[in-house]
């Protein structure tokens, strides 16, 4: 098995912690250590012969370093030269690892979630493995836990089997709030997690149906007979220059007829921005999430999320504040708003103040 | 004239940006210079002969490496053994002064409080001197602003003046509200400021009177003809074993006939904690203060109060929320809350955690 993991996020939910060079999956969001060494932790679960990182130009050194200390498997990190979505990092992965293996199962996963328990983590892994060797495109579909209108949903044709893996009924984008509930209570409905695994053949063929494309630029690529992929970068510039920017769920997982999903039932979150941290975090005994502090006093204060950069933390009589701080900014934010930083790096950005961004 | 004045306060309502040794006086509140330096800067439109200025041992060394820029006019720094109130610090200093020039008159000023007005300062301290060499004890009043029950009033006999200096009627502890509104409604109160102007041989006389304890051990000391104090520590030290705790108002303005109040129209604040920063700073269009930021952007958020140590700063949906950022503690706050700041520093201490006190 080879596992594929996508960094090349850039999101601005994580600012001031977060920026451009800097984005939420190398960034230390709990403390310790980062999303993607997590991811990378959690990956070595599985065994793989191999582990391809696939980033972007900009972030290509900072994560080379973060997985510097890994030895127990190869770690491969491979630059896109621009942003093209899911489909081409996944097809670009695929058709390395086909070069040497066109039969290896390959699992993809996003560098910046949180999964809580490795174990079930293992376990849900080798039965979407087990379907990929029987030939399917494999999603892993988060069993949801309220009525989410931000993810979309996989509708799980549940008629004939058990436990799963369940054929897909279809996908669906996301959903207003109504059907969102409908959804949960139906119990066919998963969250559509951004996790797969296939045969490397698998994807490929799906790709020379779907994405034909696609399939044409990557096969046009020469790959070295090693693992030795440093020289690959100009093919692959010129190989994503003419290529289109599409997500594997709408290239190929939304079309195909062979696809199933797991459900997963490990605690998972995208931590999608500051306000997620409670649900990854157990909040102390004040009710207050505080990350990174030297210590802390609440007084009449809960519901507080709490960066404090090795700070020691005082908090007095407020509620439901985010209070970020970092060597060279600050922020501080409403919990129900928390989505809204975005807006803050926006006017960064329009004043051109780089060195915040 | 020379100009006396009063350092050693250790307040914690600042905290983390005050500590132990580095009490409000001495740090920048507003940003850039200290109370402290705003003061004697202030001080120096009296053109003062001299200016003495009593702090307490643990601060002598940063309040002597404050002062250093100025050489308009010689200081004195006097570092007191023990806190024992205004009364022994002003009867040390008038003693000081009474070595070289019996009939000078002197200023007392609080180290920590803010002046909107220099000019408006000067000129009230012009009246001020001119009772003060009529044989007056002058104590500066504070046109009130607003019903505060947290100050002292002084009540004017007005029947005969207009302008001012007015005769004392009498001084009142923080009265309760509804005594405040009446105070406010009558316009013969004033809030007591803590700023004095005597000549050295009235002070000395009223100690005479009615501190006599203070003013035998003022009389033992034994100061060099030149102005040269370093050497008078192990004499103070001394004496301060030997004296009471007792405030110049409790001490000699309360009980002596010869007390006059000069009205004082200039824009004043005592800081006294973070939420009174509105009173001293104007808030930004959005109507926050930031203060010592390297920038701010807010969306949809006022009436917070950000002490951003040169970060820059991000405000999303928050409203009346203190934030204070030094480099090793981070305090959140509600804006009504601020007097409970302390709360937070009795905490500290109980956990002995002296690095942040």
């Amino acid at each position: 098995m080879y596992a594929v993991i996508l960094a090349g996020g850039s999101g601005t939910r994580f600012w001031p912690l977060s920026r451009k060079v800097r984005p939420k999956q190398l960034i230390s969001v709990f403390g310790g250590k980062s999303m993607l060494q997590r991811t990378v932790e959690r990956v070595l679960l599985l065994a793989p012969k191999r582990i391809i990182v696939v980033t972007n130009e900009l972030q290509a050194k900072e994560t080379t370093a973060q997985l510097e200390g890994i030895i127990a498997v190869p770690v491969d990190v491979i630059p896109e030269p621009l942003g093209r979505n899911t489909a081409p990092a996944i097809g670009l992965a695929a058709a390395i690892i086909a070069r040497h293996d066109p039969e290896a199962v390959m699992t993809v996963f996003p560098a910046d979630h949180f999964i809580s328990d490795g174990e079930l983590f293992r376990e849900t892994l080798l039965t979407a493995r087990e379907a990929a060797l029987n030939g399917y495109l494999v999603t892993l579909g988060i069993l949801p836990t309220r009525p989410e209108t931000g993810y979309g949903y996989i509708e799980a044709d549940r008629s004939l089997r058990g436990e799963g893996p369940y054929p897909v009924a279809r996908f669906v984008e996301k959903p207003p709030m109504e059907t969102a509930l409908q959804f949960l209570e139906s119990g066919n409905f998963y969250w559509n997690s951004g996790m797969f695994a296939w045969k490397v053949s698998t994807i490929l063929d799906a790709m020379e149906e779907l994405m034909p494309d696609l399939r044409q630029g990557l096969h046009r690529l020469e790959f070295p007979r090693i693992w030795d992929l440093a020289d690959l970068n100009p093919q692959i510039r010129e190989m994503y220059a003419e290529t289109a920017s599409l997500s594997i769920d709408y290239g190929v997982m939304e079309k195909a007829p062979n696809v199933m999903v797991v459900p997963a039932r490990f605690g998972w979150s995208d931590v999608g921005s500051w306000s997620a941290l409670p649900e990854v975090l157990e909040p102390d005994d004040g009710g207050n999430v505080i990350v990174d502090a030297a210590g802390s006093v609440a007084v009449d204060a809960d519901g507080n999320i709490i960066y404090a950069d090795g700070k020691l933390v005082g908090i007095v009589g407020v509620r439901d504040v985010i209070v970020v701080t970092t060597g060279d900014a600050l922020l501080v934010c409403d919990r129900e708003r928390a989505q809204d930083v975005k807006k803050v790096v926006e006017e960064l950005e329009r004043r051109g103040l780089q060195d915040y961004l």
